[in-house]
């Protein structure tokens, strides 16, 4: 599949002030980065979105707390280990990683924050990471954004960046926004195995770089499904330098404002897009597009059913315009009162299915010249509303099985 | 896997009064029974479940208006085609071949109860179905049902027949009950894309039979889960005739009725094993199973969570106790204020999780050698009250991807 609107990894990228390392720590992989150090100047603004998974890892816990403190430094990201499912003990190895940074630093441990990624209930290799710190520290460089996207990758088989420019404004100075994220599994609204790391140049206070970052993520992240599972350790951060010298952007409303929304809203769009263009097997993405819903909530419900459903995803695979699958998941969506005549579903342009039944215009070849698409939407029209919702998915392939039976082998 | 409760499909079966014929009527298959006329003697009781997918199919919709006339004598079922998604074509299609069948035996339309199963959103052909009427009628015979159970089958592998004695009350007569049920993809509570059809011998007031149905297929078919979707087909029906000459069972209390539900509850318990056994795809049985949970709503919510991940059922495919994965699945689930700490979750009697990670006795050979039976539970203390929940799932396979990518090619 073409990866559009995703810069080349070969491009060099850069926010002034954001600086980056990779390197081979052998947390779990052997002859690849896995160790990543995003290194943030001072004053610089971070917001975080988290998984809301009961059981989050290790890290998460830690960069929460680390977070509240509003003065991060330092990012210290590893691939490979999930610290996840580790009681105490990962509690205490995620804060000695930070600890061992800080030291070696000469910051405090609380402003460092820990994400991991990877196997779950494995304790992780602190004294490989405390190891690796010293190399870390000493290449960070700014354009070190494509090596890091590398090396934050598990079962992803690209690496997943984006970047844009944007002005703050009819007569503001011009903004560059650059971020970074890895999926390719777990992957469903509330975060997922994912994590993300975005970076501005532009001056942004702290509580409106959340306000933004969270409606960005309720957008993308939040609205991509893979296979149903939520991880315990999604995260994604945005931070705001400053270097760009611009009127802090301390207020909602306004021109920065705006221009400032409308590029994160883009691109975590487009970094949710790849995680889900990579999602583990998947050879077609599919957006699951719901209308005239009654709610919100109802329309999501409708989505999801159709974006989680096996046999939907089997029938993408096999680039068979198997409807009856999309029909039966709408109806088992638990919207009350659905009044099936009233329901009409498309593939792209293509009328599929009317009054409870197949559309009589239509015609199966035109079906499955859109399901060969790479990129198509399942279209759903509920006639109840003015309600909508949109998730992204992918097939579910044999490949997707493999992966992860194959995992942890 | 062995099919242990499951009476071969060699065994003579039968209750008095109840005949069977299957046929070959071309619908879908070549060279393979795929219609079934089941006869109900005059004054038989019949109760009936059916989906509560929205879109519900044709057949659905007419047998649920025929069963309220009370005094069905045959059901007609045929694989191959659902006759779903079909609109208003579909229930004139039903309507059509309920009438062709009365026209042939001398009853009405509203005494047949009509069944589909197979692919969703192609008619019905009916003119196949009613040229192959004359060889059902006239092929009706008591020991029918292993033929049965065979020509009901869609994707399953292997026919799903059952039966037990009962003595009704400590001095009462023995009477017999006979179920047979077809999978195999679609599975899910509420019913799926599955059929099954139970008799007994014994006197049963019609609203007892259905009261005694709705339990067991609570406990049963409704805790079942392959993929987590929810047929338009679906349908259970439980039939007494009376034949046994018992004084009629016509309220809920005493001996008798205490042993008919516990019967009836045993026969579908053992034909929902049997459906997930053969899931499609399926290598491993294995029971969810939730205490200690605040309430049964909670309790269920995280069995399902665990028996619809699709990584949980690809790491049971790979005999993988990745129990990370159960773990976050849990976590998900939506239990609010959920205790980690308090959690613990075992395969079998073998303990992996405590305290909010790995257990410290906890060694992966043992994890394994429960992940290498057939047949195994993941149970799950939650910490939190008395109610608990149960529901067989199935692992995922390669194969289920590759019978679902192919199914209509």
């Amino acid at each position: 599949m073409s990866r559009a609107g995703l810069l080349s990894p070969m491009e060099t990228l850069a926010i002034g002030g954001i600086r980056l390392a990779s390197v081979a720590a052998g947390i779990r992989y052997r002859d690849r980065d896995d160790l990543v150090l995003m290194a943030l100047p001072p004053g610089a603004a971070t917001a975080a979105t988290f998984t809301r998974n009961a059981f989050c890892a290790a890290p998460v816990t830690v960069a929460r707390e680390h977070l509240a403190r509003a003065d991060a430094r330092f990012l210290l990201i590893n691939a490979g280990n999930a610290n996840a499912g580790t009681g105490a003990r990962g509690l205490a190895d995620a804060r000695a990683t930070c600890q061992a940074l800080a030291d070696l630093a000469g910051c405090v441990a609380g402003q460092v924050l820990p994400f991991s990624t990877g196997v779950i209930g494995e304790d992780l290799p602190v004294a490989r990471m405390r190891d690796a710190l010293p190399a870390a520290l000493s290449g960070l460089r700014e354009d070190g954004w494509a090596q890091a996207a590398r090396a934050i990758m598990t079962t992803d088989t690209v690496p997943k960046l984006a970047s844009r420019r944007f002005r703050l404004g009819a007569d503001g100075p011009e903004a560059t926004l650059v971020g970074m994220a890895k999926g390719a599994g777990m992957i469903r609204p509330d975060m997922a195995t994912m994590l993300a790391f975005i970076a501005t140049d532009a001056a942004v206070a702290a509580p409106l770089l959340q306000q933004c970052l969270e409606h960005a993520v309720a957008q993308s992240f939040n609205c991509i499904s893979i296979d149903g599972d939520t991880s315990t350790n999604d995260a994604c951060v945005l931070t705001a330098t400053g270097s760009l010298g611009n009127a802090v952007i301390d207020s909602a409303g306004g021109d920065a404002w705006q221009a400032l929304c409308e590029a994160v809203d883009a691109i975590c769009a487009d970094l949710a897009t790849a995680i889900v263009r990579d999602g583990e097997g998947a050879t077609k993405l599919v957006s699951v597009e719901v209308t005239t819903a009654a709610s919100a909530h109802e329309a999501r419900a409708v989505a999801d059913a159709i974006a989680h459903s096996p046999l939907v995803k089997t029938a993408l695979f096999a680039g068979d315009p198997n409807w009856g699958r999309i029909l039966a998941a709408v109806g088992r969506a638990g919207v009350d009162g659905l009044d099936i005549e009233a329901v009409r579903i498309w593939l792209d342009d293509c009328l599929i299915v009317s009054s409870g039944g197949r559309d009589p215009g239509y015609r199966e070849a035109d079906g499955q010249q859109v399901m060969a698409r790479d990129s198509f939407a399942i279209r759903v029209h509920l006639g109840r509303g003015d309600a909508q919702a949109r998730v992204l998915t992918c097939d579910l392939s044999c490949e997707y099985v493999r992966i992860n039976a194959d995992y942890r082998s």
